[in-house]
C-alpha cells in the first residue's frame, strides 16, 4: 500500500494515527537537531518530522540524503505542531517519521516548484510536467475540471444531450484555414480537423435531436497570437423549436449556474446591448461594463468655431475621466503617446481639464471659450477635477481608438478588477460585413445565420444595414461566446449565398449536404458556442489561456516538450502518396 | 412561441389544457370524418386529432395538405382519448386541434423513418440525419448520453480530474498506423492525431495530478472492419501511488455502478482470470462466461489408441454440449464445416454423442472402445444426451479454433443472451508477443507497461514467459478495455526498450520527453483505457459500434453524407508545401 491518506487530509483530529503518505519532497529543512520534511502531492502538503536523539538514525540519515522532488512513502504517527501554521488545512499536524522508502530519485529540476519560479516560458513549456507541479497551475486546471463538470450538470439538467460529431470531416474555403488529414484509404483525398462543428450540430437539429452540446476540440490553421491556439475547446450547443430569447435565457441561465456554483458569486441578470448602441457609446462590439465613461458625441458643440481638424471630421467623440483633472503634462503625453501607437494610429488627443475651480483648460484653448468647454462638460455630465478625452476622425477608425484609451483609463483608474464580473449579451449584429480585399459581402458570423425578418427586404439595396439573429456573450471586454439562430428555410439559405457571391454549384460542393438535409423538414433552430478556454481564464481571474490548457503550444504552433511538429518517414509519406516540395 | 409542450409530456391529468406542440408528421389517418396525425420529437409522439364537421374546415384542409416529416406547430386542447393506447406514454390523451402552421415542409423521405425501416445501409448513411430520427437510433445516442454522464459522476466522485490532452501531437513508428496532420507554419514537418493520449497521462501522473481522466477520441489509420472505426472513443485513465488491485477495484467499480445507474442491473463482484487460464479454458483472452463449456484437455486418454491424427497432435481438446446428444448427421456436419471454414482453420471434427441409453457414439469408434469413451466422458463431466466435440493438432491454433466453435454452440444454444452480462478481469498477459515476420518481440500491451517484479530475471533467458502487471476488462466476450501499471523506473524502462530492440538512439527519438520526465521524479502508476463505443453497444446489447455513433463513417473510412475525404485545392498543398504523387 502506498498511502492511507494523502498529504492534504490530515488534521488535528488524526492526532496519535500511525499514517502512510506518498508524495515529492517540496523542501527539507534540517536545523541540526531537527529536520522538517514538506511532502506534497496534488492535495496538499504535509510537514513530516524528525528529531535527533529521538528518531530513527537510519531514518534521519535517510531523510538527509533525499532531494527536491523525490518520490517518497513514509510512515510515521500523527502529532501536533508546536508552532502551529493557520495558512495551511494541514497546519496544526505533523508526522512524526518513522521510516522513509524512496521510491523515485529525482535530478535537480531546472527551475524551482513554487508559485513564484524562476523558470523562463521557454524552459517552463519545454519541461511542462514540472511547471505542471506548480499550485498555480495545478489550481487552473481543477478550475477547468470544475467548470466541465458544473457546464454538463447544467447542459445535462435542461435536456440537453451531449453528441460526439466527428474529427476527421471535409475542408471548406469559407472561414479560417483548416488543418488537414491525408486520407491513405482514399488517394488523394484529404479529410479536414473540424473549426467547429456547425453543420453537424445543424443536421443534429435536422435529425430532432432538440437540444444538443459538446465539449469539444476545434481547430484553426491560423496565424497565431499571443492568446491563440491551434487546437481549442468549445462548449457547442444547439437547440430546435427556439427563438433568439430562449437562447439567451438558457445560457444566461448557465453562466450565472456557473459563477455560482464555482465561484459562488450571484450575478445579476445579463444586460442586451444593441450592436450599434455598443459601437455608438464603447466603440466596441465587446465593451468592458464594468465601468462607465461612455462615449459622448460633440460634433454639434465643436463645429464651425475655427478648428479645422474637428470641423472635417466624420466623429468627434470623448469620453470623461472622472477625477484626472490633476494630471501633469507628462501623464498627459503619455496618453497621447498611446493614442499614437501605429496599433491604436490616432493622429492626436484633445484634452480638457475641468479645474477644481470650475475653470477649464484645455489643448484647444485657442479655439474654443470658456462657455463653449462648458456645453461639452454639461455634455459629459463632468465635474470639476474631472478630465475630458476627446479624439476625432472618420467614424469607424475614431471609435475602436478611443475605446482602447477607455480601456487604458479604466487600466489606470483601476476600474478593471479581475474579480469583479460585468456579463452582458450584444446583439443585432450586422449579418453581413464588407471585406475591402475581395470588394464582397462577408457573413459576419457565418452563413447560415438569419437575417431578421424585417430586414430581408433591405438585403438587395442596403445589404450593410441588415441585422442578423446573432448575438455575443461578452464578459469584462471578452469576447466568451457567440451565436445565431439560423435559417431553417431553404430559399431564404439560397438567397443568402447569392448575396454572399457563392454561385449554386458552389453552394452544392461545399454545403450540399446541409443544403439536401433542410428539404427534409429543418425545424426552426439557433445555438452558441463559447470558448471554453476563455471562459476558464476569466474566471481564474487571467487572459492567458495558456495557463489554463494542460499542455499548450508555443506561438509558432509547436510543442516544444513533445518536439512536435516533427518530419515523418519517407515510408509514411509514400504510403499517403505525397512528397514534400520545399 | 413554438410550443408549452413537447411531444412526450402531456397526461390525462393535463386534460382541457390549450396546449402549443411542434415536431414532425410521423404519421396521418383520415378516416374520412375523422383525421389522426402522429407528431413526433424526441421527447415521444402524441396524437392530433380533426373531425369534420366539429374541427375547424380551413385546418382539416390543412391537415389533409400535410406530408410525412413536414415540421408544424400546432394548436388545441387537450382531451381523453376514445381508444387508449397504453403503449405509448402520452395514449391516455389527443390533441383536439384548432390551427396548424407548417414550419416547414419536406419532401418524401427516402426511406420509413420506423422502427424497421426500409432503407439499405448505403441509403442510411448518406441519410444520417434522417436516419437518427429514427427512435431506436435516438435511443442509442441517449443511452451514449447517458453513460458518459454517469461515468464521469463517478470518476469525479473519485476524485479524478478531467484533463484535455493535445490532439496534434507527433508521430511514433511504434504501434498501429498514425493518421497525420501536415503543419504550414514548420515547412515540410506533421503533427500525427493521437492514437490513445498514453504518453500525456503518464506525464500527468509525473506531474502529480494523482488521479486522471478522459473521455477522449483517439485515431487509427487502420485498414477497417466492420467493428472499427478510424475515430473512437475511449475512457482513458491513470493513477498514481497505487498497485494492479486498486485500479481494478476502482473500474469494478464504476462498471457495476454504470450497470446499476443505466441499466438497474446489479452486478456481482467481477472474477478474476489469469491470461494463462482463459487461454487453457477457453481459448482466448476475452472469454464469454455468461456460460460454461469449459475445454478439457484429453492427450493422457486418446494416446497409444492407433489414431494417428491424435497421436501426433500436440493438443487434444475439446468441450461438452449439453443436450445436444441428438444432433442429426446434418447438423454434425454443419458443425464440421464451420470448423473447417477458411478463417477457422480446423481439418475436422471429432464427436462423441453420449446416448440416453448409456452407450457411446462417435466418429472414432474404430479407434476407441465404449471404455474409452467413458473415460472421455469422466472428464467432461458430460451426461447422458450431453454431446462432446473435440479438436486437436498445434495447441495455439487449436485453442484458438475450440474458441470459435465453444462461442457457436453457446450461440446455437442460446446461452449467449444479449440481457445478460459476465464481466470480468483477466489478468497476467504476458509481457511480451513473439512477432514472426519482424523476428523479434513486441509490447503486447505497450513498452511502458511494467513486467511482474518475480519475473523480471527471465527477461534474458525466457522473454515470452515473462509475465506483466497488465489486465482486459472483458464483458460478454468483448474486450472492453485494458491498462496495467507502468514503469516508473528509468533504468527498467531503458532494458525494456533494449529487450523491445529500440537502439538508446531511436528510445531517445521517439520517448525522450518521456524518459526525460522519469528522472525528474515519477511516481508509481498505472491506468486503464476503455473504448466507450463498445461499451455503449454492448449496453445496447448490439455488437455494431456504428449504431452508437452518430456520425460514422463507412468500411473505407469515407463519411458518405458529406463525402469525404475530398480532395483540397492546390492553393492549399501549396501552403503546405505538398503535392500528390498519384
Amino acid at each position: 500500500m502506498h498511502r492511507t491518506h494523502t498529504c492534504g487530509e490530515l488534521r488535528i483530529e488524526d492526532e496519535g494515527k500511525q499514517v502512510i503518505l506518498s508524495g515529492w519532497v517540496q523542501r527539507i529543512r534540517d536545523k541540526g537537531g531537527l529536520i522538517w520534511v514538506d511532502l506534497r502531492d496534488r492535495y496538499g502538503i504535509t510537514q513530516l518530522l524528525l528529531e535527533e536523539g529521538r528518531s530513527n538514525a537510519p531514518v534521519i540519515e535517510a531523510a538527509r540524503a533525499l532531494g527536491r522532488e523525490f518520490v517518497v512513502k513514509v510512515n510515521g504517527k500523527v502529532i501536533e505542531r508546536l508552532s502551529k501554521n493557520p495558512n495551511m488545512p494541514t497546519g496544526d499536524i505533523e508526522i512524526d517519521l518513522e521510516s522513509i522508502e524512496v521510491l523515485n530519485k529525482s535530478k535537480t529540476p531546472p527551475f524551482t516548484i513554487e508559485d513564484n519560479t524562476d523558470g523562463g516560458d521557454e524552459l517552463r513549456m519545454k519541461y511542462r510536467y514540472l511547471d505542471l507541479r506548480r499550485q498555480p497551475l495545478r489550481r487552473n486546471l481543477e478550475l477547468r475540471n470544475r467548470l466541465s463538470i458544473e457546464t454538463r450538470k447544467y447542459l445535462d439538467g435542461e435536456k440537453f444531450f451531449e453528441i460526439e460529431t466527428p474529427y476527421l470531416i471535409k475542408s471548406t474555403p469559407e472561414g479560417a484555414r483548416d488543418f488537414v488529414v491525408p486520407s491513405r484509404m482514399n488517394e488523394g483525398q484529404f479529410y479536414a480537423l473540424p473549426q467547429s462543428p456547425q453543420t453537424f450540430k445543424q443536421l443534429l437539429m435536422v435529425a430532432g435531436y432538440d437540444r444538443y452540446y459538446q465539449l469539444v476540440k476545434c481547430f484553426r490553421d491560423e496565424d497565431l497570437r499571443a492568446d491563440r491556439q491551434p487546437e481549442f475547446t468549445q462548449i457547442d450547443c444547439e437547440m430546435a423549436f427556439v427563438e433568439q430569447d430562449d437562447i439567451l435565457n438558457t445560457f444566461e441561465g448557465m453562466i450565472r449556474y456557473l459563477f455560482k456554483t464555482v465561484k459562488n458569486m450571484d450575478i445579476p441578470k445579463l444586460p442586451r446591448m444593441e450592436y450599434a448602441d455598443a459601437m455608438k457609446y464603447y466603440g466596441s462590439d465587446k465593451p468592458d461594463i464594468r465601468f462607465g465613461m461612455k462615449f459622448v458625441e460633440l460634433n454639434d458643440l465643436t463645429k464651425n468655431k475655427g478648428f479645422k481638424i474637428f470641423d472635417e471630421a466624420e466623429l468627434v467623440v470623448g469620453i470623461n475621466a472622472v477625477g484626472c483633472a490633476g494630471y501633469s503634462r507628462k501623464q498627459l503625453d503619455k496618453l497621447t503617446d498611446f493614442v499614437r501607437k501605429p496599433q491604436i494610429g490616432a493622429k492626436g488627443l484633445v484634452y480638457v481639464k475641468f479645474n477644481e475651480d470650475g475653470s477649464f483648460k484645455s489643448s484647444v484653448d485657442k479655439f474654443y471659450s470658456q462657455e463653449d468647454l462648458k456645453t461639452w462638460a454639461d455634455k459629459f455630465n463632468s465635474k470639476p477635477g474631472d478630465l475630458m478625452l476627446v479624439l476625432s476622425g472618420e467614424a469607424d477608425k475614431v471609435r475602436k481608438q478611443l475605446s482602447e484609451l477607455r480601456l487604458e483609463m479604466g487600466n489606470r483608474l483601476g476600474l478593471r478588477k479581475p474579480d469583479v464580473f460585468a456579463p452582458l449579451w450584444v446583439v443585432d449584429f450586422p449579418l453581413l460585413e464588407w471585406d475591402e480585399e475581395g470588394k464582397r459581402y462577408h457573413a459576419m458570423h457565418h452563413p447560415f445565420t438569419s437575417p431578421k425578418p424585417e430586414d430581408i427586404h433591405l438585403l438587395d439595396t442596403k445589404p450593410g444595414e441588415v441585422r442578423a439573429n446573432a448575438y455575443d456573450l461578452v464578459i469584462n471586454g471578452v469576447e466568451i461566446g457567440g451565436g445565431s439562430i439560423r435559417i431553417h428555410n431553404g430559399d431564404l439559405q439560397k438567397l443568402m449565398f447569392k448575396h454572399l457571391g457563392f454561385s449554386e454549384e458552389e453552394a452544392q460542393e461545399q454545403f450540399g449536404f446541409l443544403l439536401n438535409a433542410f428539404e427534409y423538414g429543418a425545424p426552426p433552430h439557433g445555438g452558441i458556442a463559447l470558448g471554453f478556454d476563455r471562459l476558464v481564464a476569466l474566471f481564474g481571474g487571467s487572459d492567458s489561456i495558456r495557463d489554463y490548457i494542460a499542455f499548450p503550444k508555443n506561438n509558432s504552433g509547436r510543442d516544444v516538450m513533445i518536439d512536435s511538429p516533427s518530419a515523418i518517414s519517407s515510408e509514411q509519406l509514400d504510403e499517403l502518396m505525397l512528397k514534400v516540395v520545399k
